[in-house]
């Protein structure tokens, strides 16, 4: 029943003279997510954005840049050489590729170390790991272009491990459906206003993209007993919301831990009731963003029975 | 710089109608050690045990039970084998093949889940793991055979992660000698009266060996700035001591997390100045063992410096 819910993340801007992503014919997106060993399962579009649900996880495609998240063992570091490969190097402006802590990182494909290794046969730039290697950590590697993003170009994200309580237990159960999965959510509420487009995986997991002009959130249950994990993301101004999102969201999932990573985002100091911040790491990147790592966990003794394996 | 201190360890019993383990020849143990990649760097003996110091850790053999630790990326499983298949597996009453949380599991040469599956070849067993999967956690592979413990046959393991202040600096310094290394742990203090056995390593790395009558105590030190890890392991009933000595040593080396792994032993709830259990797991398996994990963290926030890769 294991599946890895962590995702590997890419964002590419390109630049100015570069052709406009969404003018790409269909081939390319399909071959950019081949690439990760993913398919792509539907999709929705607006005046900005398009936005493809993946089998593992989703690409979001507007005219000047492309984020994709990809979990389980899916190869996203391949997505990344292809995507830079077919525009041309000199087409890029910017290329963040994220990793976020693993459950079991010796079944991936390549390691992190491997993937910087890989992304420098085509593009040079910087690896960083955010947090200890024994707890939570996150890792960036970040291209060394010249390139100036603005302050508001935020992105923010909410990765929630061994996720318990009443809603985890529906996530788990035999019966489910995605009006009721948003119901409990709450997610009219909490990102009212957006197209959506959602999916139910068998016998588990259930993903979810909504746009709302240039804005985006998704979010990708994986609920097994012993391995849960859920992730948050979106490009939208968390401190400008009526409710506060991620407290929300971890309040209804009860994580036994979390992580919150911010660009260009003041929500890393964030307070959450019932959790410590046990670890925080910031840095600034030339390229004009300020990455935030916080880990937190519950503040309580847990006590686990132990796992026949 | 990057060293992976985190230890694999063995426990076999020997049957009383089985050879005493100590009469067999220096060339079973020279096999058994190079089973993991490892040599034989010196040895002491007493009239109960002899203690092998090993380039990667220790080896402990009474006439009935060998006590076998390898960090690196060592592969104890194949000692296991080598040691089950010569001795014959009517000899074995009892085996227990543990794993500790690594840094980089995907650098290791098998998985525990490999491990289990090469093992049970040889003779049949339980397989668990203790602790959440993204934070620290222990995996034990116990045989199913009928043998009873007692329920003095206790080991005590502290394994400390992210070491820190003076002790921690002078480890990772560029002058060190065994005498001063000796001192700054109180070793004299909180193991008294033990014959020991000591290395070096360069650049990095202190390992020791004690024993005194039937007990034994090892410890090993990994200081590497980022992936620092200290293990202290011994049978010798912590609760009769007038030191506390796993509090001792954790104030001296000032890890930012540590586990606890008792087996047949009543510290597993120890408290800590200024640390906080996160998790605990115990089991009791038909073979008399009671075994405990405890996970602790510094009850403070760590502001971390982003690590260039």
């Amino acid at each position: 029943m294991f599946f890895e819910g962590s995702e590997k993340k890419l964002e590419i801007i390109v630049n100015a003279s570069a052709p406009k992503l969404r003018s790409l014919d269909r081939t390319f997106w399909v071959g950019l997510v081949a690439a990760s060993n993913a398919d792509i399962l539907s999709s929705i579009s607006n005046e900005y954005c398009d936005a493809y649900l993946l089998s593992e996880s989703s690409l979001f495609v507007w005219d000047d840049r492309l984020v994709m998240l990809t979990c389980g063992t899916s190869s996203l570091v391949e997505s990344a050489c292809y995507c830079i490969e077919r525009l041309g190097e000199q087409a890029i402006a910017y290329v963040c590729y994220q990793r976020k802590n693993e459950y079991y990182a010796h079944l991936q494909a390549s390691s992190f170390g491997d993937d910087v290794l890989r992304l420098r046969h085509f593009i040079a730039g910087q690896a960083h790991r955010m947090g200890h290697l024994d707890s939570h950590h996150h890792y960036t590697f970040t291209t060394d272009k010249e390139y100036q993003a603005s302050r508001f170009d935020t992105t923010n994200e909410l990765l929630m491990y061994h996720i318990s309580g009443p809603i985890a237990d529906y996530l788990r159960g035999d019966q489910q459906s995605m009006v009721q999965i948003g119901l409990m959510l709450q997610l009219e509420q909490l990102f009212n206003g957006f197209s959506i487009d959602q999916y139910l995986f068998s016998p588990l997991g259930y993903s979810i993209n909504g746009i709302r002009g240039c804005e985006y959130f998704t979010i990708h249950i994986t609920p097994q007993e012993n391995s849960s994990y859920v992730s948050v993301e979106t490009n939208i101004d968390l401190t400008t919301t009526q409710v506060d999102i991620f407290a929300e969201l971890v309040r209804l999932l009860q994580p036994n831990s979390c992580d919150i990573i911010g660009f260009n985002s003041n929500i890393a100091n964030k307070q959450f009731l019932k959790y410590l911040c046990l670890s925080q790491c910031a840095m600034t990147i030339e390229q004009g963003f300020n990455i935030h790592f916080s880990h937190y966990q519950q503040d309580c003794l847990e006590v686990l029975n132990p796992t026949l394996l």
